[in-house]
């Protein structure tokens, strides 16, 4: 465990700005960001003013103060009613502290009345149960996104953290590496996914941040992916998406490969999105919006007689979530979110898919700099033929 | 694809009871159970009268029509805002309907007013925006939990049910055959994980439901579980809990090992734990209840002196979704769900830890019968010294 207190510091910062009383942090990786660490039940409190509050099941405090190192507030619980009166008190507490009232009532002239605001992470890892929950036992809460504070602190990412996304793709790269040594007729999707993922493991994955796509044949034209126990043959296109996970960061590594010889409008998919990656890579440049960049593919799609099938969203932000702020195929205001320099984006991911024929994608991470992406990890777009 | 009408029918007649107009689906569990498979986003509206109306993007339409094999309703979109629009449009339609404005005002004598209930699955995996986001744009509904609906359905599983879900057993045990095969000083957390989610992959698991815990040493006494890389030692206590799927049907096994022999106080908790293990399959009978199950812990803990270590959530309903209700230590007032012949529950969820000294836990799945749990796959329960 290693405690961020610059990225505390300024998340504290970002909190008073914005009027919010504390961040309820429940999951993986705000609570990675912040304390270098994980697991299973991610729980704390980040006051605007203070330290952190972190909360365990009772017979978890031994390790977690260990882990800590230095004395920190540690609620414990045994029972799941405890944990919410935990979190109650804290709050209430929070309220009534007369440095964060100055704080935020006066400065901000904030009403009596006035709902107290507390910052959430509202994507998908956080159930609608918990946040009625919490919101029915702190009713003079208000909960609110902590986008506001969390994307300011983590869409622009250090070195530290390109080389983790670095050392993932790495390992996305072995478990493709792997599935292309397997792939002929008669292989199953479940075969290539359960060896993939085995060799990505043995490379130090903790696992991958969205099921393993092995998406073939007719399937090739899912938006998104997973495995079955179909078996491949000669002609399927085979859309592979690899997502393993280093240290919480995520790998997004996705190739479209064709079991023989590509047919002349399965080409024409895979020569039109490898130079939709390539034109757009040029774009990924400070100030263009995720809309920027998919125009860019557009275009491509329809010089190639391919308009009817272009779809939104080429490129999303990625870190310690698979995909991170923009996300405009998740939230489509992200679609004007305009770019900074060192910020870790993908390019390739939407298909590009035509009935009967199939679907083609291509994805990897890059940094935005002045210059256009920087691919983290080269490696091969145009080997798309397994013979 | 296997539409089961006959689940179709009987939740329609739940529906109409509890006065909800629909159930919409966004969850792979109930997907998989009214439909027989299951896709990556899995959307589908049952309303309370007719056919189920599938939802999908444009180009998976081609896959979705052939796996139905009938003609069937299928709404498709390109953009994320498109399926959202045709679900309002549903909607619409089905409030507007005259047959089943019959069935939920004219029967229930539900004013004009008053909101017409949509039915959710309102667990872990729905998250909060998506709910907001319907809400907002379907302010003429009121959603509520499909609980009512759904559980009523699924508690008591029929045969075909107990066999996938002995066969996740079946694949479980073999993963954990692998983890005994390689327990030793010096093996890390990270490898026993790898080999035992190969092993299980290799045997057919679609993967697992939750993260395979692998907790060691200070780390066995977490209520939950997740794998590091830590360095097993020698006297180390090591909870294991394997979740494989099979066909979407959650397997639940989990042992604890002690590197080498167990101390006096290690064999005290294993063997209480035992001991409540099998007075607990004794009593998993229709009509108990998860707080009559954990009482029963509750007086052998007593016994053994490790009273202050006891906490509730023995044992939990198990089926398409990893925890199924009753699942009490989730919702406190399912501690009084009373239990019915034929449903699937595990005995051995919660963790017996004493600071200091580790933790300890033995699950399975078990059928309850007139005659008490039947369990689905024995595996020994009093193996737990690996020399």
């Amino acid at each position: 465990m290693k405690i961020h207190w610059s990225r505390i510091k300024k998340a504290q910062e970002l909190m008073a700005e914005n009027k919010i009383i504390a961040l309820m942090i429940m999951n993986h990786d705000d609570y990675r960001y912040f304390f270098g660490t994980d697991r299973t039940q991610p729980r704390a409190i980040i006051p605007v003013i203070g330290e952190p509050i972190f909360f365990a099941f009772e017979a978890e405090k031994e390790e977690l103060s260990r882990e800590l190192q230095e004395k920190r507030q540690i609620f414990t619980f045994k029972k799941v009613q405890e944990q919410m009166s935990g979190i109650r008190e804290v709050f209430r507490n929070l309220i009534a502290d007369p440095s964060i009232n100055e704080l935020l009532r006066v400065k901000h002239s904030l009403e009596q009345k006035e709902k107290i605001k507390v910052g959430m992470q509202l994507w998908f890892s956080t159930p609608y149960f918990l946040v009625e929950l919490f919101q029915k036992l702190n009713a003079k809460l208000k909960i609110v996104s902590s986008d506001p504070v969390m994307d300011e602190l983590r869409m622009v990412k250090d070195d530290s953290e390109f080389d983790l996304l670095k050392k993932a793709q790495e390992i996305a790269a072995k478990g493709m590496d792997r599935v292309q040594e397997m792939l002929q007729p008669g292989v199953t999707e479940h075969e290539l996914a359960t060896e993939a993922l085995y060799t990505m493991m043995k490379h130090s994955s903790e696992g991958t941040s969205t099921p393993i796509h092995i998406n073939s044949g007719v399937r090739s034209n899912w938006i998104h992916g997973m495995f079955t126990k179909r078996i491949i043959e000669k002609g399927d296109l085979v859309v592979v998406n690899l997502t393993p996970k280093f240290d919480g960061y995520c790998a997004n590594l996705a190739r479209t490969f064709v079991v023989g010889k590509a047919s002349k409008r399965q080409l024409n998919l895979f020569e039109t999105y490898h130079q939709i990656v390539l034109r757009t890579q040029e774009q990924l440049l400070p100030s263009k919006t995720p809309k920027d960049l998919d125009a860019v593919g557009e275009i491509i799609a329809k010089e190639n007689n391919l308009a009817d099938y272009h779809i939104n969203g080429i490129s999303h932000g990625i870190g310690l979530r698979f995909e991170e702020t923009p996300a405009s195929t998740i939230i489509p205001v992200h679609r004007r979110v305009k770019l900074k320099e060192n910020m870790a984006m993908t390019i390739g991911h939407t298909i590009l898919a035509v009935p009967e024929i199939g679907g083609v994608r291509m994805e990897d991470i890059y940094k935005v700099t002045s210059k256009g992406g920087k691919i983290l990890h080269p490696y091969p777009l145009d080997n798309w033929e397994i013979k």
